[in-house]
């Protein structure tokens, strides 16, 4: 396409850990230059100390913020006006474990109920979600799949695991 | 498998605009009845006011502590112990827009360079990150790839979108 623009999104985390199961991380938004530090822990039931939300918390506010922000930045370019945005996210998995090795992961379902303040037609609604929804990064990676790349610190390289 | 055990791990998020681009969000982990307060902003450059990080910001955060948690948590299970756990994140995306649309989000690649204070031989170090790999709910539902379901309010009921 002769009009079509790319711009790239990248993230940079540095995680340390800082407690029993409290891990520090900084997180570098490379392509805007912003930095922010973030922590996650785990409670008491799971060998924390509960001093910040476990990563699965964050993954759930970060799913809904990215939605939300995407609902509102295109409700603009759209022109389709909300006075109002409220969302309601359920995330849903199973941990699967045989014998007493270590348990494996599996996602059951996500899901997002919107309520819109507007005066828009239904169709309009529909439009604005899905435009929110291909532009959701987090949304995008989930919905497309994406194995992440591992590399493990081997004297002075890298191996690829 | 007589010997297959499946828990529940559920996660709930209630999201509220709260500023010219803020969401405030309610996390619960339902199957724990835990609660967490956390909230999502954008710079300036996105018309926020920067008051917390972006959503990309947390899942960052959120796919490395993941990840952290589960060595820390299967060094113990498999007895592959480790001193330290240093990783470091990097997560690419571009967004593609033609013409005056709003774009679409595509990821482009996400890694993870893990460095491991252990005296563990290089067979076992990869079983730990494997298992780490397994075991990380986020890393699975990106690997294996979630769809996630939008309903809009209509009325008194949802409808799906």
């Amino acid at each position: 396409m002769a009009d079509e623009k790319r711009f790239d999104i990248v993230f940079e985390g540095h995680g340390r850990m800082t407690g029993k199961m409290r891990n520090d991380i900084s997180v570098d938004f490379v392509t805007m230059g912003e930095h922010f530090e973030l922590a996650t822990d785990e409670g008491p039931f799971h060998g924390g100390d509960g001093t910040a939300p476990p990563p699965l918390a964050l993954f759930t506010a970060a799913l809904t913020g990215c939605f939300m922000t995407q609902v509102r930045a295109f409700s603009k370019r759209l022109r389709i006006p909300i006075r109002n945005v409220d969302v309601r996210a359920r995330l849903h998995w199973q941990g699967v474990q045989e014998g007493s090795g270590p348990y494996v992961s599996e996602p059951v379902g996500f899901s997002l109920d919107i309520e819109l303040d507007t005066d828009a037609s239904e169709e309009d609604q529909t439009r604005l979600v899905d435009a929110a929804r291909k532009g959701c990064f987090i949304e995008a990676s989930l919905a497309q799949g994406v194995i992440v790349g591992h590399r493990l610190k081997a004297g002075d390289g890298w191996r690829d695991v």
